[in-house]
C-alpha cells in the first residue's frame, strides 16, 4: 500500500531530508508541511523539476495535514536555528519557539488521525519528543527522536579519522541528551577488534581529545554555515527507513526509558512498531552518573517547558 | 581507477550536488572548493557526519586545486545568487561577479593540469561555459553547461501536470539560452504517442500557457526560497554521471554550435569524451528565428564580458 | 503502510526479479511462492545471507498465499522454460503447462483476497494475462503483462548499437504479441531528433536488419544459456515500481484493448490503479495490419487454451 | 577515470555479481570472461536488454583479457559447482578443476598487465587465493578472498533470527577456512550491547545450535538449488566496492597472515590498496586452536594443489 512519509518543517534539515527521500525513491508519497507556504511550495516545485532527471517518482502533497492520516512516518524538522546561533550553541535556546510550534503541530497531527511513527529532529530533541508524545497521545514507543544517532556518527567519524579506518567499522554509542550533557560511553566503543579503552594505550589515542574533537566538529559545522543539515537529515531518514522496512535495527535514538522517567538517547531496536526492544548496556559507574545527570537535565527542561 | 568529481562553489547548488553524490556513492573521490573556507569545511564535515549512516564511502578533499589534476569531471557551481534577486530574475545580473570568479577558477583548474570534462552550472551559464573553455583551453566539446536540461525538465513537468502523466513520459526540448530568451521547441515535444501540437487541440492544451507556467515555475521556486537548487543540481549530477558512465545519452545541454558561433543549449550526445555528437533538429522557421535571437543575445553578452 | 510485492515462480526470472528487489530495497515485504519448496526456501535463505552485506532490509515470507492479501503487486514468473527450448523458440510451447499452473495460482490469489495489481511475465504472456484476469476477476486494467516492454528494450539496444548511442535515447515501441507475431512500429521510433525512417537513409540504417537482429538477440540470449532473465526481470520490476510509485509512466505493456478484444502490447499510462490511460498511436496501415494479425493470433490461442 | 571491474566466470555466482553491479551502476566498465563463450555473450546481451529499463549505463566488454589491464578489481567467480554436489558438500571437491583453471586465468591476467586488486570467490577460496597471488605475483595484500564474509553473514542471520533483530545489528566473525574447518569466534560476537556469551544464558541461546544452524543454512541453500549465489555475490561486490571507494572497512576476508603462513579469513581493513591493516583479535585458547587447525588444513591442501 505504498510508503508514505510526512516532513514537517522545510528549513535546511527538513528540505535536505525530503531531497534525500526523493532522490532515492524511499517514499511513494511525501507530504511536505511548513508555515512558510512560499518556501514549501518552492521546494516541492524544485523537487518536481528534479524528477524528470531522476530514476524514481514521488508524489508530493503540500501543506495538507489531512494527508498525514495514513502516513507511515512523520519526520518533524521544524525549528528556528537562528535562536541557537544567538545563544552559545545551546539547543535549548530553540525551546521557547519550538515548544509552541510543536504543540500546535502535534495537535494537528492528532486531529488528522495519524497513527504511525513520529521521528523528531526538532531541538531540543529529547524534550520535543516528549511533547509530541504527550500531545498526540501516541504510544511512547511510537515517538522517537534522532537523538545521539548523529552524535554517535560524529564520534565514529572522529575515532575513525584517528585510526584511518571507515567510521562504519567503529561500534559504540553516545548517550543521553542530544545536547551539551551527552557523552560518549567509551565502555561501549569497539574498534579493530578491541574495546577502545584497551586500544587507546597502544595506539596513543587520547579519548578525551577525541570526545572534544567530536563535539567541536558539530560546532564547526554549525558555525561554518550557521546550521547543520546533512548529518542529521541522513540520521532521520535512516531511522524512517528502519521503521518502514521493519528492519529491527539497533540504533541509539531518543526513546522513553522508564527507569529515568524521560526520553533520552540509549540504543534500542527499531522497527515498524517503533521501539520494539530496549537494550540494557553494562555501563561503568561513571557513565551511569553522567547519564543520570543528563536525564535530570532533560526532565527539568521538560518540566519548565510546560 | 575510481571516479573523481570536483565541485567548485559550495553554495546552495554546489552543496546539494555534493550531497546527492555522497548519498548515492556516485564518486569515490570528491574535491570540494569554495572561497568561503568555513562553509566548505562545514559541509565536508557534515557529509562525514552523514557517512556512518550511509551505505557508501566517499573520500572528501577540501580546497585543494592540485587534487583536481586527475578528476574526471568538475562541476562549477559558484555564483552569487543575491545578485539575481536584486535584478528582476535576470541571470546576467550575476555576470559581473561570476565572470571574474570564473576566470580565476578556470586559470587554477588549468594550472592544476585538469584534463577531464567541465560541467558548468554557474550563471549566466552559456557565457560562463565559454569563459571556462576560453581560459582552460580545453577542447570545446569537453566544456558543457547544464543549460536547458533544467528548463526542459520544467517544461516536461508542466506538460505532464496538465495531462496527469509522468514527466519522464514527455519527450522534447527547450533550446537556446538558459535564461529569458530560451523557448520550448514545441515541434520537438512528443507525448502520448503524438506531437504535442496535434494533441493540443484534442486535449485543450494551451501551449503558450504551459510555456508561461513552466517559466513562472522557475521564478516561483526562486522567489519562494531566494534560490533554486534541487532541479539544477540533479541535472548537473545526471550530466556528470553520463560522462563518467560514457553513457552516450542525448541531453539538451549548452554546447558549442559552430553554425551559431556560441555555446547554447541544443541536444547532443554526451559521453566520456564530452559532447561526442551534435543532433540536427528539424525546427520550424519560427523556432529557428527564436534560436538565432537567443544565440545573438548570448554572443553579445559574452563579448561584453571580456 | 509499506510496500509489499509477491513473486510467484522462483525460476531464473522470478528469483532474479526478487534479487533485484532485495538488493535495492524496492519492497518492505516480499512474498515468494513456488511449488518447488526446496528451491524457494533456498532462495529466501540466500537472500537473507546477502542482507547483512546490503544496505536495505526486506522481510521475506515463503509459500504463504494468505500473505498476498494485502500485497500491492504480484509478479507472476512461473513457467517451464525447457518446453520452449524443445519447441523452436515458440513461447506458446509453454502454454499447456502454464495455463494449468496459472489457473491454479490465480484461483489461490483470488481466494487470498488479493486486490492489487498483477504483473505477468509467464509465457505466452498475452494469453496468460487474460487467464489471470479471467480467473481472479480483477478489473482488466489491474492485470498487466510485461509484454513488449522487453522487446522494445531489445529494439532500442539494436538501434542504439547501430548509432553508437545510449539505448535510453531511443524512443519507440514494439507492439502486439510478446512472441513471434510482434513487430517494431517504426513509425513510432524516434532517435537523434528524427523519425528513424527519415534518418535511416542518411545513416545507412537497414531497419529490417535491425528488426531481425533485435529478435535474433533474444534468441541468442535464450540459446546461449537456455533461458533469459535479466532483461525481463528488469522490465517486470520497473513495471511493479511504476505501480507502487503511482508514476503514471507510458510503457509498452500487455493491456486489454477493447477494439482488438484481447490483451496485447500497446503503450499505456501505468500507475497505482494499473493501466489508467491507453495511448492511441497513429500507426501506418501496414502496422495496423500487423497488429491485427498479432491480435488475432493471441485470441485464437487464448480460445484454444480454455 | 571511471570504475572498471572484471568478472571471470559467468556461472551462477559471476553472473549474479555482474547483474548486481549493472543494476546499481557500481561500475562504468565491466569486463566479462568465461570459457563458455555462448553463455557469457548471452549474459552480456541480457544485461544490455535490461539497460534501457535501468537508471545506469555500464559498458560491457566480453572475453577480452587485454581489457583487464586497467581494471580496478577482478572478481574471480569461476568454478564447477557440480563437483561439490557429488562430494558431500566439501568445497575442496572443486579444487582439481579450479586449480587448473585458475592457474591459466591468473597467467592471462598477469600477461594482460593487470595491476589492481583480485577478489576471489572461486572455491576452495583460501587455496585459490594463494594460487592467484602466486601466479600473478601481485603483492599478497592485493589478492583477497571473500572467505568468511559470507559465513559471518550467515552467523549474523542465525543469531538475529533467534533474537528477532536485524542481522546488521550483530557484530562478530567466523574465522579460518571458508569451508568445513571454519568456526564462529563467539568471543568476538556482540549483540544487544553484550558479548553474546553473556547474553546466551539470559536469553536461552544455544550457541552450538546456532552455529550448526548457520552451517546447515548454507547447505540448505546449496541443496535446495544445487548452488548458492545471492549471498556470496553480494559479499564479493561489497568487497569490490570497498576497494573502489577506498572505504577502509573492517571485513572478515581471506587475507595472508604471516603468523599462519597462509591465506585464511580474519578481519582486515580493506581499501584501494587491498588489505591495508590486519586486525589482531583477542581470541580464546580454544578459538586459537581451531584457527590453527583450519590454517594447517588450508596449507596442506595448498601444498597438495601444486
Amino acid at each position: 500500500m505504498s510508503r508514505k512519509i510526512g516532513v514537517i518543517g522545510m528549513g535546511n534539515v527538513g528540505s535536505t531530508a525530503a531531497h534525500y527521500i526523493v532522490a532515492n525513491g524511499f517514499a511513494d508519497d511525501l507530504v511536505l508541511i511548513d508555515i512558510n507556504e512560499k518556501k514549501v511550495e518552492a521546494d516541492a516545485l524544485d523537487f518536481q523539476d528534479a524528477m524528470p532527471n531522476l530514476p524514481y517518482h514521488t508524489n508530493i502533497v503540500v501543506n495538507d495535514y489531512s494527508a498525514l492520516k495514513d502516513a507511515d512516518v512523520i519526520i518533524s524538522a521544524l525549528g528556528n536555528i537562528k535562536l541557537q546561533d544567538n545563544a552559545n550553541d545551546d539547543r535549548f535556546a530553540e525551546l521557547p519557539f519550538t515548544r509552541v510550534q510543536v504543540r500546535d503541530v502535534a495537535a494537528k497531527i492528532k486531529a488528522a488521525g495519524f497513527n504511525g511513527i513520529i521521528v523528531a529532529i526538532t531541538n531540543p530533541v529529547d524534550v520535543i519528543t516528549s511533547i509530541y508524545q504527550e500531545v498526540t497521545e501516541l504510544p511512547k514507543n511510537h515517538v522517537i527522536g534522532t537523538g545521539t544517532l548523529l552524535d554517535s556518527a560524529r564520534m565514529k567519524r572522529s575515532v575513525a579519522e584517528e585510526l584511518n579506518i571507515d567510521p562504519r567499522s567503529v561500534v559504540g554509542y553516545n548517550l543521553g541528551e542530544h545536547g551539551n550533557s551527552q557523552f560518549t560511553a567509551w565502555s561501549t566503543v569497539r574498534v579493530l577488534g578491541h574495546h577502545i579503552t584497551e586500544l587507546a594505550k597502544d595506539r596513543g589515542l587520547d579519548l578525551e581529545a577525541i570526545d572534544k574533537e567530536s563535539k567541536l566538529g558539530g560546532h564547526k559545522v554549525f558555525h561554518g554555515k550557521k546550521y547543520t543539515n546533512y548529518g542529521v537529515a541522513t540520521a532521520a531518514v535512516l531511522l524512517a527507513n528502519t521503521v518502514l522496512n521493519d528492519a529491527l535495527t539497533e540504533l541509539p535514538v531518543s526513546n522513553y526509558r522508564e527507569e529515568y522517567g524521560t526520553y533520552l538517547s540509549y540504543p534500542a531496536i527499531v522497527g515498524r512498531d517503533g521501539v520494539v526492544e530496549q537494550i540494557q548496556l553494562d555501563l561503568t559507574q561513571e557513565e551511569l552518573d553522567k547519564l543520570q545527570i543528563s536525564a535530570d537535565y532533560i526532565k527539568t527542561k521538560y518540566a519548565e517547558s510546560k
